[in-house]
């Protein structure tokens, strides 16, 4: 299925090389202001154009075809378009044959029994979640004054990203990431125990975002080599502040007023162009596969704003339940 | 919500000290031979009673009451339930004003405004996984021949487990460990792009389970600092079978025919015999509290079972599903 | 699914011969004043024992097992059980190869390919509506001030009700009923357009309720046969009263603050003492079949509580929803 | 919600007089032929045109966006777009404050706290109803050979109904009437026990269709004044054909493989050219309003085949979690 969310729901959809992709968010409440013009920042921030991102640059220009009226949410489902203008399907032509490894290729074409688009990825591709970012600037704004802040720390498991990255591309080569998110200012009690944790569903949105190997809350890995005596937060105030924060904001599933801080591994980029050994369906035999189409050497540098908005999805679906 | 599922759906309740706790299973198939023998060696496994485990031990007899008939599942929802037996709740009466660190004490106590059950942290407890494993029970002859399989790798960060647990109980204290999982024989073709990716659905589950901070699936953390080249899994067969496994079995959210695995770390119990400081919301102020209950040193001993069963439960779903 | 509601979820289950019925209530707020004794009014009311009701006779005691403490609700799952005790299993023996008609037999064998529980219709009993009543109590607790109130308005056609199902009874047959429900009290603004409009919630709980056969609300069927300048509702006053109810409260599928009034229709109850012409799967024969259990010569006698409590849910979810 | 299903899900959305209408399907089956072409035969059969049919007309072509490639659906959403064109958006200034008798505009109103889109209606029109159409076209490809058929029985009461229309017309009034439907080569086995109940999902997105005042399966009200001895269907066949069918082809919730059968009553079109007088929240006082838009002096006209492919939608999905 392709939503998510109890009362604020977001229903992606499209594929690459189609007419268009985009979002409905129901269950937005009515009277937020909004604009397409609100949605600039955010989508900027995931388009390519950094170094280590696709030479396929699209506009990326959201259009609001309802809910909005008069400059404010209707209540109503809110539905956003992005149209696909800069597409080069020739490149894809070969994949049903001979899929890329590290691709949804094959899984796509035995699953959808090879009905799906191939075109670029088709669904699988990277450019659906424009509709995630998209959700996530309205869930912004219904959070606040939640905060949600998303970074790239490191690059192959370097921190002088920018050197690494350029490194890679130099070797027709990619490379992966690490990145860190933070939400400020979060009340305590939004989420629930057990199957609606916070953590379930964050993760379940995070590993949504093609690429994500990991999400690590708090202390994360390390929690298997601590003490308990050493991880507990001691509570040092009336509102529940912690000392340390080794639960990453949470306790029993639930926000206990602290910042909920998480972690992700992105995988490097699976389209290289360096040329790679794989099975070819068409000849039976492993054969060298040369990918030429255009691709970023390091997607994780675009990822930081899809958390982001992945986690305010979150939030905001937790906050209208929790009214 | 305490409900997991789209198809096979389970759902959990009950309190650590109530009278029962259980969960009911909608939407299992007909015809499935199923009596309370059959749940007996999961539960065994969750049981405490192995070093490193709390000395409260109950029998945790299954008792179906709707849903089989004649020793076959009748198609119709399955209800199982565990009497609590063993409860000393004169233990957990201070715990209102005197929240424990580590554990969701305070974090329910204000999401439910006061009137959660306190005792033996109520719903909180990890006595509600019961119901996650009766349900993995049925969902694994759903699944076959599907097997899944975890086992706890290292304890503190090392791997002579039991030499470390005996040290940590010793020191009145507790320790966290890593659990891996394998699941083998899967078909291609199971899961969802991005919303309900294979990901995305067993680590929402996954982090239902009390304890747990981190998830990776295959290469996991690793991947934020490998190649492209190197990352990428050269598909060396007609069935999909690939070189490496750094995908963990999973391609753009949908399983790829190797095996699905995946690793995640358990925090140490939160509740240590050892006095700790933490706020006293009755006094004030930050005051030693000393937990006299009866608790596990390394909860992570249990675990295994349960990531099993969560897990199960997934593939059945999507099993289900795709039929 | 057994499942119902979005917030307060409903999940029932059992059959009618096997241990124990009851219901899951998930989402319901914490601090609502509960004990078993808040069911026994309506359960009576359900209860049989009136004119025209079955013979057999159960003492239907709710068990709380879980999600209450200390008087009030916890905020967690609620489960209610009733023990199965009254049960005659042998007079159901026959049922597999020579289904009653009017009956769930023929429909539920090949649903659940012969692994129902065919005693005394298995989980299609009207027994399971216990835990319709049982949800519907607490629902009511959250939707007051609302009130929700339903009778026997005719049965087979006539008003002087005792006196009919008397005849009927004599006769070793069975009638059906009309019943009316009003909810009084109803804010502006429940529901949804389109699929959640109260008439789609309403409507679809109610045909879960066995033996209905049709829902009308406000002006209902004569609807078909008005005029637009009659049946248009005239408001009157600020508060959207209007001087008419043709709308049966509800525009556009959402409540318009005046009563919510709707009508149905209960068929006479398929089980009757006359013997009946009916296919026997055994010997390929129509053949006549003589059913010797206990049954209600008019089941719509029992129906009003059941009709109550399900609209209590709907509203007491649609609330939870709109907050 | 304005979302319908769980393995075909359906989520319409859009205004009256904004830039598109339209609808997602997720969870079709990838591999059925599908072209723009398709949708026409249904759409005209909703188009006004017809006597008694409103004089805004739409061209109503589909646009479909995503989920289908080289002529054949992916197994992807499918995205369907309608532009809005022929909008006359100054007729509709005035009804904020004298909220037209019958619509929604009033419980709209304060549902949305005055946000939502006033102009003809916004998501309270029947315009939204395209994309149940767009998704019935689809889901009868998936259901068939099952057929659903649904016709306008009367109008106003009567038979002779293009007579009665006119007259209507010439007083500048609005009338209801009846919808018949059937759907044929149903299989045995669909639906569920109670909360998914052929009937509860056919009523619930009936329901939906504005405009819609009752539903009756099989006898419907006139059960209620029935013997059990009649209404009984006697079943006269291995394949479980009855030989009358007032149980409209369910019991228990479950298809029994005779037709299912249904009829719904439609109310008067709310908007007449009359005057009539309603509150005006402006002035405080009951005041004459005329309606200058255009309008359907009898919407049941086109209700037909909203009816249809409303019920192939609930069928396509009860087919697609059966398997």
């Amino acid at each position: 299925m392709n939503s998510f969310g109890t009362i604020f729901r977001v229903e992606i959809f499209g594929e690459s090389h189609g007419k268009q992709v985009g979002v409905v968010i129901d269950g937005c409440p009515s009277g937020i202001a909004l604009d397409e013009q609100d949605f600039m920042e955010d989508l900027q921030r995931r388009r390519s154009g950094k170094i280590g991102t696709t030479p396929r640059i699209e506009a990326d220009l959201p259009h609001i075809v309802s809910g909005v009226f008069d400059g404010k949410t209707c209540g109503t489902p809110i539905t956003i378009l992005f149209d696909n203008t800069n597409t080069k399907s020739g490149d894809y032509a070969n994949l049903m044959d001979h899929p890329r490894p590290g691709h949804a290729d094959y899984t796509g074409m035995v699953k959808y029994s090879g009905y799906n688009d191939p075109r670029g990825g088709g669904h699988f591709s990277g450019r659906i979640t424009l509709g995630i970012v998209a959700a996530g600037v309205i869930a912004k704004k219904i959070i606040s004054p939640i905060s949600v802040s998303a970074e790239l720390t490191s690059v192959g498991g370097r921190t002088d990203i920018q050197e690494c990255i350029k490194e890679v591309m130099a070797e027709k080569d990619s490379v992966g990431g690490m990145v860190a998110c933070t939400c400020k200012n979060v009340p305590v009690g939004l989420g629930e125990p057990f199957f609606d944790s916070i953590e379930s569903q964050i993760s379940h949105i995070i590993f949504s975002i093609p690429a994500i190997k990991s999400i690590e809350f708090g202390s994360g890995i390390a929690a298997a080599s601590m003490r308990g005596s050493e991880h507990n937060d001691m509570i040092v105030d009336s509102d529940g502040t912690t000392k340390t924060n080794y639960a990453g904001g949470i306790n029993g599933g639930i926000t206990n007023g602290n910042d909920i801080e998480f972690r992700v591994a992105v995988k490097p980029t699976a389209s290289i162009a360096k040329p790679q050994d794989t099975y070819n369906f068409a000849s039976g035999a492993v054969e060298p596969l040369e990918i030429v189409g255009r691709h970023d050497a390091c997607i994780a540098v675009r990822v930081p704003v899809i958390v982001e908005c992945a986690t305010a999805i979150v939030l905001a679906d937790c906050m209208l339940r929790a009214q």
